[in-house]
């Protein structure tokens, strides 16, 4: 961490600031500059604040060097995370594909996507039983059996189920959720990441919609801090100025998080954009920048769907992706 | 809300759909186009969705008319929502700065600050006792023992507190507590603002850092969707590309609000910043674009702070500030 | 063109707006409703002026229906652009590789990068004579001298050269240039893009920082409304609020822009993220998305580059980069 | 400036690097940590390349200490600068306000309009000759014509005129008219800037759309480099993702622009968002948090305005803004 101070200052009129750094086991090298002075911290600084630090009077900027996260830093865990849910595995070398319908609906339509989503090489059945909707009067899930009917089409496929908490205090109801997501309007709803870290399940996190790849990071740190160091990352579109797309898919996240976190990424290119046609370029870009996954929305009845209908894509539709992205894996060299 | 067909369709091919909003106890105009054809919907158009007609495979794009907010709309509630917390009023012709720390950090501390700013003109006090912090290494508030210290503060001072709430689960210890506020990482928590809604106490609801006005409004109707009326708006800066400040503060909320929401707005210079010595000039421009109040971080020796230092003002230059504003309410008219 | 009217106007009422859309030659349909009044205009409406229609004392809102670009769209014009420059062919199903330094800096770097460019398979010398720089005390490029040593590097390895233009007063010295680039910074600089329109050159135009697609396709369609229909669109990267890469990389400009328009589009990692182990992840990104092409900063010597050094690759990382390409457009099925 | 090493490099190792910067003139200093060495940079690194250090395979990261402009920054030039024209006064303690309609249309308009506004306090007149239009078929400015009607009007009214250049090639035109200005898409046409620097008349410079205030001010820096110093800032909103306002006015870039710089800054209102009923509490905001000037769009018949009639006030409506601001101005005690 750099310090930087106010004009012509001293190391002796310094030495109040400098003393608060030596007693956190901080050493420090001072640089008395003609315009400007600098302060070099060495030591541990990931848990400094730097806002405090910024305060002090003597202080005109404080810049940081190094990351101030360290469970999911590459750096101090070089080798890749690999998440093994099922069958399904998540990261290294294995690419897996999760799929499903924005909500869960009824039994015949999870059952219907589910089947028809494996057959299609999904290795996860996606689905919402909680639904976080901009509006009140909007249809929110189902809730407990929103859950229940997952579990379902899990017995009947095989496939482990993915699905969104959005309070603590549901958390009871996924005790046989194989891997819990966090939504992206919940990505710094801090208590609840703190309570997962202590779940022994994958938490899928989204990136939030304004929310930097540190933040991102940090969220992921906050789970891992507990404990918890199965996350899997989730690209799924920034907010913009641009209003073609609902939200800009920010493809360089995936080789920018591969290289400062060990963490897999995954893509989701139904919610980065909202429009059903953009899935398949999409995909097969989050391949070619080296994601470890896609989730893609499904539905067996697009135009009926309580709930995103228009970015889904149907049953055939998937197939026909499927079919491109294996081919492409392949030609990465990625297992599938 | 306007419908926009694929070319060339007659009403008779349309039918099928325009059942569908018939059956919901919409009419509808019907407008065959020479390249586009359009119908418009007629009737309460708030609970429709819009994505699950957009996804109709007769449909090409679907534009909102109406507002799809209710409670909070202006149109069906003209006068200005008024909100009393003890002695202060805030809203209508009556404006309320909320002042105080960051955080609480002792007993000494909020007690010394509470006092300062009540003598300073400050309506209510504020402090943190849960703090959403991006680093989990970083300070996260003293909970429960912060929420004791407000209410000390508050009985030797008689200022009302408002203090922030980041889950469900610790809602039983803001039973005495005034205003309830929900951070800007929380606003679209949409399982929390539904059980704010069944409270009686007023929500202080901060803007989300890339939420949009509409998407604030229908936060807000969460809230009130539930029964509880007493929202209190706050614009705190959003996320942009500037980087001198920390966020920008959206000042054109202020008015755009005003005339869409018959909701009291409160306006945080002290968030949207950053910058202790840009709290004056943002607080004047705020009162001169017609907030109901500001929310102003003070602390009584900001460079021992133990969160967002940097930005707080010293209880001194809080009272410059104040005795500016003060002036330019008389100015204004308006009551504080 | 949907124009919505304020509440309760009747045909009659609304007779004098009315008129002046027949008086241009469009018919309308005219659907009073409960709360909302909606005129559907029918005809040609791509030069009719929102803004002013907005401003009528009768309008409370319009909306488009139809794109305002014609030249540039595809609904008129549904085959594929291809543009031809020397050997190279870009468009279609063919794809070109533009690489080269920043700034051209003397005779023996452009000569050797030329070289080397080629050498590895690119069909395209880029060079900048120019140099939009943000500081007025950076290098601004050789300009006349360094279209010349473009053309001396042409000479030598045949390849057809692409250069940016600052200003309409440069014009002549662009006699000889095969590809005039517009940079980004000049997306909206119309009276650059009218004259452009009258040259007889392919334009390589890129998209502003900040500016939608629509608007991207409009200053296209500043060149081609001038007659020149041989624009190339380039996607660099937009400013969003995140910071560890330069700008953003809108990988869904791609088939978004293939969608609505027919002209061809490449896309430049290198000024995306300014970040050089990027560029190959992207550059496998852009083509798995459906590019035209890709535009590469090189320099023979990166950490002495007088201008944008630190995003360049060494000919050794372009020749890696686009053995990789190479294998990829292949699997594609695409010309290189 | 700090430059950032890769791990566990010596001060000797770094050698070669650290000659290049004392060829320079500049002197360094040298702290090698534990993970991190930092060299600090000392003396004039304004004219420095970042990019190029950046490249430096020693170097990790590159980070500015100081501002990269001059001529524009308050540090080496503390007062106000105070810009003349005829009898209006922009800076110090004095505001004007400009005032006119988007595009220049006819004689009779423009003279109406600048006899209004000047009654009502005006103490410039605006209006375009040539106007920047998203669209080529767009109504584009009466161009010369324009130019010689605000003569006409200038000749009537004693009021200085000010117009938009888009153009070198126009700068003849602008021979008698007082301020010329650079509209925010041209903010970074450089040619452009550097030409107008070595005019004797003032410049308003438009904010691009996504310029940051850094980007700004070395904007203003190329103009002041020519030898031109009286620049006058004008903030105009920047582009974000709220979509209720055309633009989002950052009301915070005036005191920071005055904080960091000597030069004026004027906001306009009325191009920020698009709604003429935002104009007054936006002007009263600008006032409140210390511009300088206004520039407001004033139309006497903005239903029948040729470009951006929307957002133009009618001269009643401006002149019940400029009673609100004058009375204001009184209370700030600045001179109008």
């Amino acid at each position: 961490m750099i310090i930087i101070l106010k004009k012509n200052l001293s190391e002796e009129n310094a030495q109040p600031l400098l003393n608060n750094f030596t007693e956190l086991g901080l050493s420090y090298h001072f640089s008395q500059g003609a315009s400007t002075t600098i302060i070099g911290l060495i030591g541990d600084t990931s848990k400094l604040d730097i806002d405090s630090i910024r305060a002090n009077e003597l202080v005109s900027d404080v810049k940081r060097v190094s990351e101030p996260y360290k469970a999911a830093n590459r750096k101090f865990h070089p080798n890749d995370t690999i998440i093994n849910v099922g069958e399904a595995v998540i990261g290294g070398n294995s690419f897996g594909v999760i799929a499903g319908p924005c909500s869960v609906e009824s039994e015949e339509q999870i059952i219907e996507v589910a089947q028809a989503v494996k057959k299609s090489g999904a290795k996860l059945l996606r689905g919402g039983a909680f639904k976080p909707r901009t509006s009140p009067y909007a249809f929110q899930g189902l809730h407990a059996d929103g859950i229940d009917l997952l579990l379902k089409a899990k017995k009947i496929t095989g496939l482990p189920i993915v699905t969104e908490i959005m309070s603590l205090s549901h958390l009871d109801l996924f005790s046989d959720v194989d891997v819990i997501q966090v939504g992206a309007r919940n990505m710094q709803n801090f208590e609840l990441l703190k309570e997962l870290g202590h779940c022994d399940k994958p938490i899928l996190l989204k990136r939030g919609l304004a929310n930097t790849l540190e933040e991102f990071l940090m969220s992921a740190e906050y789970i891992m801090a507990g404990g918890n160091e199965k996350v899997i990352l989730c690209e799924r579109g920034i907010r913009t100025f641009e209003t073609m797309t609902r939200n800009t898919l920010d493809i360089s996240a995936i080789p920018v998080l591969k290289h400062c976190s060990h963490l897999p990424i995954v893509v989701d290119p139904s919610h980065a954009t909202g429009i059903p046609w953009l899935v398949e370029p999409l995909s097969k870009a989050a391949v070619a920048a080296g994601a470890d996954g896609l989730m893609i929305e499904v539905h067996n009845n697009p135009k009926t769907a309580l709930c995103d209908g228009a970015q889904s894509l149907t049953p055939e539709q998937f197939d026909g992706v499927m079919k491109k992205i294996t081919r492409q894996l392949e030609f990465e060299g990625k297992t599938c």
